[in-house]
Parts: C-alpha cells; structure tokens; sequence
C-alpha cells in the first residue's frame, strides 16, 4: 500500500472512485496498460489533473509506459478499504433501505451488509436477501459485537439525530445518510450524506433552462 | 422569475439546491429573514460564497435587511422548475426503481411520477404506490402522450445506453441515472449520474485513513 505523506485534498478523494470505475471497466475489458493523455480522454479531464490526483497516492506507477490499470485499481481499492472491507448495518427497512441491501454495488466496494434494523412488527423477523432485519433495541449490541463500522440510514427523519448518536456510542465510524437530515458530527466521526433531491433540482433546473 | 443573464457555473447550480434545503428548514420553523452571515454559518460556507452564488439569480433580493426567506425559496423554485413541475417515469421496477416511487422528496421537487416500465411479467400490470407498471414496449407512446420530460433510470446495465436512445427519440429531456453505466448524450439532453457507490467508497476511505 502506498503511504500517504500529505493531506489528500477533498476533491481529490471524490475523484479517485471515478478513476477506479473507468479503469475496471477498461480492465474487464482486457485492456493492461493506459496512459494519462488516454485515460484523459476516456473521461473528459485533462491528462494533468489525473497525473496530479494520483501523485498524492504516490502517482500508481511510471507514465512512460502508461499506468498498469490492475496495479492501479489495486491500490485503489487498498487506499479505499475495499481489500480490507467494512462491515454495516441498515436502519430502516423500507424501500431505500431494502434497495440498498440488495445493491451488489455495496458488496463490491468491500461493504458487507450484516444486519438491518425497523421499529415495525411486521418486518422483523423477516430477511431482504439474506440480511435478517432485528428491532432496534438489538442495535448497540449487534453493532458492538460485529465491530460494525458503517451505518447506512434510510430512516424517518425525525429519529435521525437521536439513533446517529446510538450508533455513535457503540462504534460506528462512518455514516451513509440518505435521510433529508444535514448529519453532523465531530470527527474522527465521518459523514456522506447523499442528497438525492439536489441531483434531481440540478436536473430539472438544466432541462428548465435549456427549455427557455 | 428572475431573468438569468450570465451563464451560471455548475459548481454554483449544484450549490442552490442545499441552499434551497436549509432556507426551506428555516421557513418551516418560522424564520423569516436571515442574514448572509447567519446563513453562512448554518451552512458552513463563506458570507461571501453565498452572496456571490446568489448574485448570478440577481442576488435574491436586500442583503441590509438580510434575505427574505420565502422569497429566495419561492424564486429558487421558479428557476429549479420545481413551481411548474416535470413529469417523469422511471425505468426499472426493482427495489431502487419501487423506493424512488415511494420517495415524497421528489414529489417535493415538482417532479411527479407518471408510470414505470419494466420487462418482468409478475411487475407489469401492479402498481406501486398508485403508480402503474407497464410494459417496456408501452414506453415511448406513454412518453410522448403524456410529455414526459424526465426519465429515472434503474434497470440492468446492459440494456441503459440503447433505453435512453429510444427514450432520448421520443422526447426526454433529462436522465437521472442510477445505473453504473456512465450515461453520455449530446445536449440539449441532460444527464445527472448518481454514482452511488462513489460515495460509499469517499466514506471508506475516509474511516479508513482515519483508522490507519
């Protein structure tokens, strides 16, 4: 694994997992080796910007001969946890909830989904793919007793804060929030929250403006 | 409707939407005005990022007084097309496709859910939450009779890029892209990717290097 010896900017961070996308597929597709200037234009950023992201990971290889795309999607997958993986749990069986534990996209960033948690009678007891869905009074003690790190939250808004801040007390170190609620807490803690809304606002305002 | 006459930036256009989020909170717990520096302290951005984004929309109004808040919200909505609306279906009536059906936020957004479509002949037919399944082959008569403006995109990967071409043919205007394949169309057609696993991975890694 590479070591890091500076700070990764943000955006530097939210651009790795493109890379990683783009780059797997090329791999699926038997292709080895890739240079900046192709890779540049495969994704539609400059051959600059890619040589400078990856150097804050020690720049995945000589450009001479192009990046070699497993080594690269290796360490990626090193840096990100993937290799290592992370255990989670669900709160909230709904929709979104069920939808997510069934997402194979999960499972191959390394993320198993071990247990969900509801508040309704009718779905506990039950399991959504395998994954049983238990009451919340379990949660502290499943949590602590799996080493869970990642909490995904699909809950009703009003529980949000309170249940984050169980979760909090029993270990989890990073939460998934798709919830409406601006999740915030003091680091080591870390928060994604995933604000479908505003893709869809971004969306409507592009096909409104362009309508005009 | 305030008159846009600058191009806006995307970074400013993305930034609306949270800004519309928090001004929203606001009004429903009866605040009426706020200051650029009171909101930039909810919001953890600069008093002057904030008048700055604004000023592309001609500014939302006095900043002496502080912003009026239903007014910023009201004008937001004009120019995200939330106040005239945009009817969508949605491709693919699995688990994601159901809970996006089920997802008050994008009702929220003046984006109302017409039908989904789906191949499986035990969905056709059903409907989720009042919203009916209907066959694949009923979707570009549906579309074009109904306007159709947006269409949400959660079917199998293999079979994205030639359903957005017939749904592009028959006069969508936007996609909201749920699927791992990265959806690339000529404009005026816009495209949101939402890259879900993207964002799990910016959490593992984050807990990841914090662990290290």
């Amino acid at each position: 694994m590479q070591k890091k010896d500076k700070k990764v900017p943000e955006v530097v961070i939210r651009r790795l997992p493109r890379y990683y996308r783009y780059l797997k597929e090329l791999n699926k597709n038997g292709k080895m080796r890739i240079s900046s200037g192709a890779l540049s234009k495969e994704m539609g950023v400059t051959a600059s910007q890619i040589r400078q992201d990856f150097s804050y990971f020690g720049g995945f290889g000589q450009q001479g001969y192009g990046y070699n795309i497993q080594y690269v999607t290796e360490e990626i997958e090193n840096l990100f946890g993937v290799t290592k993986g992370h255990s989670a749990v669900i709160i909230g069986a709904g929709n979104l909830g069920r939808a997510l534990a069934n997402y194979q996209g999960i499972k191959n960033r390394g993320v198993t989904i071990s247990a969900m948690f509801d508040i309704s009678p009718e779905k506990i007891g039950k399991d959504v793919s395998g994954i049983p869905v238990m009451p919340m009074d379990k949660m502290e003690d499943f949590v602590r007793e799996n080493k869970t790190d990642i909490a995904i939250l699909t809950l009703p808004k009003d529980n949000v804060t309170s249940v984050a801040e169980r979760l909090k007390n029993c270990g989890i170190k990073g939460f998934w929030n798709f919830t409406s609620v601006e999740l915030e807490m003091p680091e080591p803690v870390m928060i994604e929250n995933v604000h479908l809304t505003d893709s869809l606002m971004t969306l409507a305002y592009k096909i409104s403006t362009d309508l005009d």
